[in-house]
């Protein structure tokens, strides 16, 4: 805590204007102090939070993390030292700080914020993602919790162009997200020059009135318009999402960069930022604080601590409900058993929610949409959004699932990214995974999605194989921290293990095991069928091959693969329905080659032409992943030189 | 050619009734012959497709390839049914072809359109990508072609709630396309139930319209509105896409199933097929030709043949220009080099295009705007669009390059997939990669760029260390076929290659090698000039390491990999500016554990902890890449037992 004054309860409006102007002094001092950084995208935006933080945001800045506090997340991240200079007027953040901090190594006030700080949901930086992101505290907020809490999103003008604040818009008003407000920054300059729409605030506005927002056009350096504004988007007893439009000036109080191109994401020099702040007023040192949160009107379900990547324990026993159980030799796809576990974590754990992108009769995502309508919700086709919103669930301490075809996670993979970076907890199921789904063709088959997702940091990478492994994973998905990911399949295949059987995040199973194998056949999902049956083959030529499922991609199992390798002479056939890059192959040659000096030959099956339509095993057959292929590689390798 | 009667050219009004029936029955048939396929969604559109097939479209069905040709592209890929109905409406695809070659394997009617029909531009089936494909056909079509063609998409409803759906209206008004025509197939169900909006054709009027579109509202089922709308539209005197919204009904022309949910993506079994062909009035075989386009107006700028992807040779000299020369040791950045080699390939060819996400100024695009504006298109912050605009230039033969931060092309990572399956040739410059750039923070640092990059069908993945490299390697994309990739690097780095060296695609550089060395150390980009700093430590205490510039990290150079490490009794050590998953260090490992029997240990020094802000050196440091930690690495694997 900072050694000001104590911090008094509100301001009236005429102090804002002070407040504004500590604002613009403290960001552009602290972007000069640390030669780099948005001073101008700043100062554009001092009036719309001076009024916000002195007015309006209901924040018990002592408690960051309580339920009845207002959320605020700028979506326009590089507005970093402002958002900082407001930490700094709330009294959380020394001067000291702010001035030695920002922008540097080892300290928390990044270049663009992120959840290191307590006051911060989510990391934004990769622009059109806070608003999204909102969307999911909003809907928390509205349908979950029930407490009235606003959440405000700063937005850049810039960001409109991405389609992702479409989808958060369209989203925010199917859902009638009246808590959620959007509040524009038009300062008509992007990085290179000026923005498409410039000061054309009459294309915002009907834009976002079409797409469903109530529209508030204001001038955002009116301090009485902006108060009057953010009073009217404030009362949340309406229908609709609020969009405040506000024209401004990008530099704004420093007369030589007003308005003027070529100034985005430069600090000023020395002399510039003296002779700003000198035009500012000077330095001020106002510590502020606007209203609190009413208590919250009842409380919220109870929450656990949200747990922290790196220090969730394998297990989740805490969450799991009654399991599915599964008929040994039956054949059950794995989405199916998918859906059956969601139903039953949802019944053990109230915090559970589920979403997805209107798909859910094939995910199966929708056994638990119907089993648990209020917590479940549609995101339609707008995969984005889909993740976007479960990571504002997760800020929100919810378990959320969200699922779609794994294809379709390509298109959120900024998000997922970013996810990891917001260090939020969230559980995301690719159904229809790889050439096994058949006719429909390449444009839904997930080749790329493990590379995709073990590339994430922290992400946990499950590719269960039959339905029983398939439950228990989902369960330790729930009280997994990060990013996790469960891949399955189309087509129904053999339940493999019994209920009683475990299978903890970073385990394998060994199927096939004798003291007299000589090859290794590694597969996971559909393809560790096709390596049972390629052992078979094998053994009817008392060729004796080690089987191991790698259900767990990332983090993976490197005991066993060294082992297996060890008596298997090195030899080892991989066989994965994906691109051969960056997925289960990769996963196992890089754990192979860092894990010490060992002799190493791996034939690795992968998809390697563009598939077509077909069938399945036509499919398979042609990729060269089935067992017959699998077969003839071991056979390959035990009669090479 | 299917053996058809002579095709007309035209029909009225009345016949398109009769071609409208044979288009649904060919659809109800040829997916319940394979037993899989979307009839009732092919329904939806037939009276839209009569009518613009019918009386619209200008095309040549015997010339797919002519200039002057309108376009046709599916977005809603999954009507395929419908699709391939015209295609043997217009005598191009026997009714043979139809009912035993679609969604079968090896046969060219896949369960979505690719172009491995002639007829098909791109490839459709992630929904929300035609629209915005079509935008890159229509801003060569106006802009660069200057040939008065039209780009006709077909959309569905459901994909609407894509933003890239906006994102492509938005670019579509911003640049005045008047040749694109949107048509919205407002049929008010998507695969699980309603759409968000279902028959509200208001509301997505008022959206539309709001982007900046002519917005046309008709019945899709009365012929006379159709026809009266589409030669509206096809009028490209203004200056605005027109957007043609479609009410009409899921299933149309099928009692039991009009208007029902639950038949979505599913061929009706046979004797549903039976009732649905009579009331439909039975199987027709109507050949039938729409208007023709008149020849262009004047000749295209002459094209090359696209490359075709496994056919393109690496070299590109034929497209090479003047290539700026770097001097040994100067400091440069390769994007700076990208922006150098970029200039000199516009001169060289006409046919070059760039494309930016409002950071030009960063990625160095902005020196090839300024040389040739008439050839460069700015995208803004919209990276969907700005990947597909790219396909769509690709369509029409032109050599496009699009950049933006490589972090940021996880946004359009969907659209790179696709752009695979679309066989387009497209060429992405990613900026800022890694913890390099130091304090903008990990939202801004691309650190699974590689392995999303590596994992695309076919794709050229590149990361040069050096400006002269970082230009040659730009010079062999222009000619590449495919997907292809350059990371460069923010900060400026030792020139380390003379002007005459060459950079051949699938290549590498031995830049330290001796009969002595004991181990090999392997980057590229900036950890090169680390393993170059180590090597040197290293010398000092007479311990001879090999040194490996791996520019080309897909294709890549197993052979001199597997030298390297025979010489260096299979001592590695990889250090990449990236997370350890599925960049250079997989790429390595993958291609050593597949070469045949080896000793190896690999000491894979990547970024293994999420990064903040801080300088360069401080980053690299922290995250384990620098030439300090590769020296130790290179110790400790020698030292090892």
């Amino acid at each position: 805590m900072a050694s000001t004054p104590q911090p008094r309860t509100g301001i009236d409006l005429a102090e804002t204007a002070e407040l504004a102007a500590q604002l613009r002094v403290d960001s552009v001092r602290s972007s000069t102090s640390a030669g780099s950084g948005h001073p101008t995208s700043s100062m554009s935006a001092a009036d719309l939070l001076a009024v916000l933080i002195g007015r309006h945001l209901r924040y018990d800045w002592d408690d960051p993390r309580g339920d009845a506090n207002d959320h605020l997340i700028f979506s326009k991240g590089h507005a970093s030292p402002l958002l900082y200079s407001v930490y700094k007027a709330a009294g959380v953040v020394s001067d000291k700080e702010l001035m030695t901090g920002y922008r540097r190594f080892g300290a928390r006030l990044e270049g663009h914020p992120t959840p290191a700080l307590p006051w911060v949901d989510v990391a934004t930086g990769s622009l059109g993602q806070g608003l999204p992101d909102g969307v999911g505290v909003a809907l928390a907020g509205k349908y979950l919790d029930q407490i009235p809490y606003r959440v405000w999103v700063l937005c850049g003008d810039s960001e409109m162009a991405e389609g992702s604040i479409w989808e958060a818009l369209d989203k925010a008003s199917y859902y009638q997200l009246s808590n959620l407000i959007a509040i524009i920054d038009i300062n008509r300059l992007g990085q290179r020059g000026p923005t498409e729409l410039q000061w054309d605030l009459g294309a915002y506005a009907r834009r976002a009135e079409a797409f469903g927002a109530r529209v508030l056009t204001i001038d955002g350096h009116d301090l009485a318009e902006i108060d009057q504004a953010l009073t009217t988007a404030g009362d949340t007893s309406g229908h609709q999402p609020t969009v405040v439009l506000a024209r401004t000036i990008k530099g704004r109080g420093f007369s030589e960069v007003e308005n003027q191109n070529g100034w985005h994401g430069k600090p000023f020099p020395e002399d510039m930022a003296e002779r700003a702040i000198a035009e500012l007023g000077g330095e001020r040192h106002l510590t502020v604080r606007g209203p609190r949160p009413s208590p919250a009107p009842h409380p919220a379900t109870p929450h656990p601590a949200t747990p922290q990547p790196q220090a969730a324990a394998p297990g989740g026993a805490g969450t799991a409900g009654p399991a599915a159980t599964y008929s040994l030799g039956d054949k059950v796809a794995t989405r199916k058993a998918y859906g059956d576990a969601l139903v039953a974590l949802g019944a053990a754990n109230p915090r559970v929610v589920a979403l997805d992108g209107e798909v859910s009769n094939s995910t199966h995502a929708d056994e638990f949409a119907r089993a648990y309508p209020g917590r479940y919700f549609e995101m339609f086709i707008a995969e984005q959004q889909l993740v976007a919103a479960a990571v504002g669930l997760s800020v929100r301490h919810y378990v959320p699932f969200a699922s779609t075809f794994a294809a379709f996670f390509t298109r959120a993979y900024d998000f997922i990214r970013m996810a990891a970076i917001s260090q939020a907890n969230v559980r995301l199921a690719g159904s229809h995974a790889g050439v096994e789904i058949g006719a429909d063709g390449p444009s839904q088959m997930a080749l790329e999605d493990l590379a995709m997702m073990r590339a994430v940091h922290g992400s946990t990478v499950l590719y269960p194989s039959d339905a029983t492994s398939a439950a228990a994973l989902v369960h330790e998905m729930a009280s997994q921290a990060g990013v996790s990911y469960l891949r399955t399949t189309r087509g129904g295949y053999p339940v493999l293990y019994g209920a009683g059987e475990t299978f903890p995040i970073g385990g394998s199973k060994v199927l096939r095991s004798s003291q007299r194998d000589v090859v290794t056949l590694i597969g996971a999902g559909v393809t560790l069928h096709a390596c049972l049956a390629a052992a078979d083959r094998l053994a009817a030529d008392d060729i004796h091959a080690r089987v191991i499922d790698l259900y767990s991609i990332k983090p993976i199992d490197t005991e066993t693969l060294v082992a297996a390798a060890a008596v298997t002479s090195g030899r080892l056939v991989v066989a994965e329905d994906h691109h051969p890059e960056g997925g289960l192959g990769s996963a196992i040659s890089d754990a192979l080659l860092e894990a010490g000096p060992q002799k190493l030959w791996m034939t690795h099956l992968a998809v390697r032409e563009m598939p077509g339509s077909g069938t399945s095993d036509e499919l398979m057959a042609a990729a060269g992943i089935d067992a017959q292929h699998i077969e003839s590689a071991a056979r390959d390798l035990l009669n090479a030189v």
